[in-house]
C-alpha cells in the first residue's frame, strides 16, 4: 500500500536515533536489507507500522509490498537513516515488550543472560548468535544496551523480533525470577576460576548462564556456580560476545552430538 | 627516557590513520591502555619506537618508562588519536612482517586462515580469539583488512604483535603453501554443507581451517573438505568472528578434555 511520508513520520524516524527519543517512543527502527528481510521473514511476525524505501532500492524483499510503504529520494532516506551509508530501506516497528513478567512460558533448556553489557555491537551479536543456537528467550539486566536501539538491531540482524526478551533491574532479581520459573541453577562465567564449561555436566540443565560485561565482569557478591572457558593462550580475557558464543555452541555441540 | 614530540613525529601519527599513509609507512599505531599494556607485556616484545601519553594518563603501564616517551596536553593527544575519545596513550610500533615466506617454523597443530575478510572489527576479534586459544600463527588472503590498521589493532588488543602473520595473494596460493609446510588437509567452513565441526575427527590434525568473509563466503571453486557449524535456530549465517570462535574453541575443548 503506497503512502506519502508526512513530516510527522519523518520526525518519528529522527527521534529514534537518540536515546532520549527512543525512551518516549512506542516504536523502534530497523535498517538495512538483510536485517529488514529477516524481520519480515520472521515467523512471529514483527508489528511493522511503516516501511520507507529509497527509489534506488534494488532488492525485492518478500512481504514489503503488503506494508504501508513510502518511496522517497535517496537523499531523504539517508537523512532518516542512522548509518553513514544507508542501504535503502527502513522499517518502523512497534517496540516489543521487555517486561520481565510477560506471560510467555520459556521452553528453552537453559537461559543465556547478560549482566550490564553496555556495548551495542556485542549485545546485538550475542542476540543473533543465541537465535542461531536455537534459543527463544534472552534475559538482561538494566545498565545493558537498549536491545531496540538501531545499532543493536543491526548487529543482531533483527533477531530480537522473534525472541522473548526480559529486562531485570539487577542480577539478584534475575536469579530470583529464574528460580520461580524452574531454572534451578545459576552459572556465572568467570575468566579465571570455576569448572571448565566443556566439562560442567549441569551447565544446560534448566539453568541460567550469565555473561558479565567485559569491563566489569560479574560482581563477586553474585551467588552461583562459577564456570570458566579454558584459555591456553593466556591472553587477556575473551570478548563478551566470544564468551557467549562458546557457551551457546557448547550447548549445540552436546545436543547435536547426542543425536549422532 | 623523556623526549619532545617533534612536528615530524606528529605527522607520522596522523599519516597512519589513513590507508594511503599506512601503505608507505614502516610503522603502525597502537592505542588505548589495555592494548598498549598487552603490547608492552608481550613476550616477543614488539619493536616500539615511541610512546606518547597525555598528561592526564593515570595508569602506570609496566615498561613505559623505558621507552622514548613524550608527554603532551590531552587536546594534542586527542588530535593524534584515531578514536573519538582517546584513552591517553599511543605507541608507534615498527610494523612486523606479513611476508608469506618468512622463515619461522609453525608448530601449531592447525592453522586458522581467513579469506578476504574485510571487516576490521571482525578481523581483530578473530586475531584476539586465536591468540587466546593458544595459536601462534594466523594466515589471511589479500583483500582482507590490513592487520596493522589502528582499528584492527584495537579490536585484537595487540594480539598481532605476538603472533606470526602471513599474507597470501589468494586462497589457492595459501593452500599450496600449506601443503609444503606439512599441513596436509584443507577444511573450508560453509554455512550449509559439510561434516559437523563437532564431529570431524581430522579437523585439527595438521590442517588449515579457512573462514570466508561474511558477505561472500568461500568461493565454490576452492578445493578442500567442507565443514559446517550446526545451527538449530536456522537463522541467517553466523558472523565470521563467531564462526571462527566456535572452531577455535572446539579445538581448545578437545585438547583440554583429553587431559581430564
Amino acid at each position: 500500500m503506497r503512502i506519502e511520508l508526512t513530516r510527522r513520520m519523518e520526525r518519528t524516524f529522527t527521534d529514534l536515533q537518540a536515546r532520549h527519543g527512543r525512551k518516549k517512543s512506542e516504536f523502534c527502527l530497523c535498517e538495512g536489507v538483510r536485517c529488514c528481510s529477516e524481520v519480515l521473514a520472521s515467523p512471529a511476525v514483527a508489528d511493522v507500522a511503516l516501511a520507507v524505501v529509497s527509489e534506488k532500492l534494488k532488492s525485492d524483499i518478500p512481504g514489503l509490498q503488503q506494508l504501508p510503504l513510502a518511496e522517497v529520494a535517496d537523499e531523504k532516506l539517508q537523512k532518516l537513516s542512522g548509518t553513514v551509508t544507508s542501504q535503502g530501506i527502513l522499517l518502523l516497528v512497534k517496540r516489543p515488550s521487555t517486561d520481565a513478567d510477560q506471560a510467555v512460558v520459556c521452553r528453552d533448556p537453559f537461559v543465556l543472560a547478560v549482566d550490564k553489557l553496555g556495548d551495542p555491537g556485542n549485545f546485538g551479536t550475542i542476540l543473533r548468535t543465541a537465535k542461531a543456537a536455537g534459543l527463544h528467550e534472552f534475559w538482561y539486566t538494566a545498565g545493558s544496551s537498549d536491545p531496540y536501539a538501531p545499532k543493536v538491531i543491526r548487529s543482531a540482524l533483527g533477531a530480537q523480533f522473534s525472541m522473548v526478551l526480559r529486562e531485570f533491574p539487577d542480577l539478584e532479581t534475575l536469579c530470583a525470577a529464574a528460580g520461580k520459573k524452574g531454572f534451578k541453577n545459576i552459572y556465572l562465567t568467570d575468566p579465571h576460576t570455576g569448572e571448565s564449561c566443556f566439562e560442567c555436566a549441569g551447565l544446560f540443565d534448566k539453568s541460567v548462564v550469565v555473561i558479565g560485561s567485559e569491563a566489569h565482569g560479574i560482581g563477586s557478591e553474585a551467588a552461583g556456580c562459577r564456570v570458566t572457558i579454558p584459555m591456553p593462550g593466556n591472553f587477556e580475557s575473551l570478548n563478551a560476545a566470544q564468551a557467549a558464543t562458546i557457551v551457546l555452541f557448547e550447548h549445540v555441540r552436546r545436543v547435536t552430538s547426542r543425536r549422532g
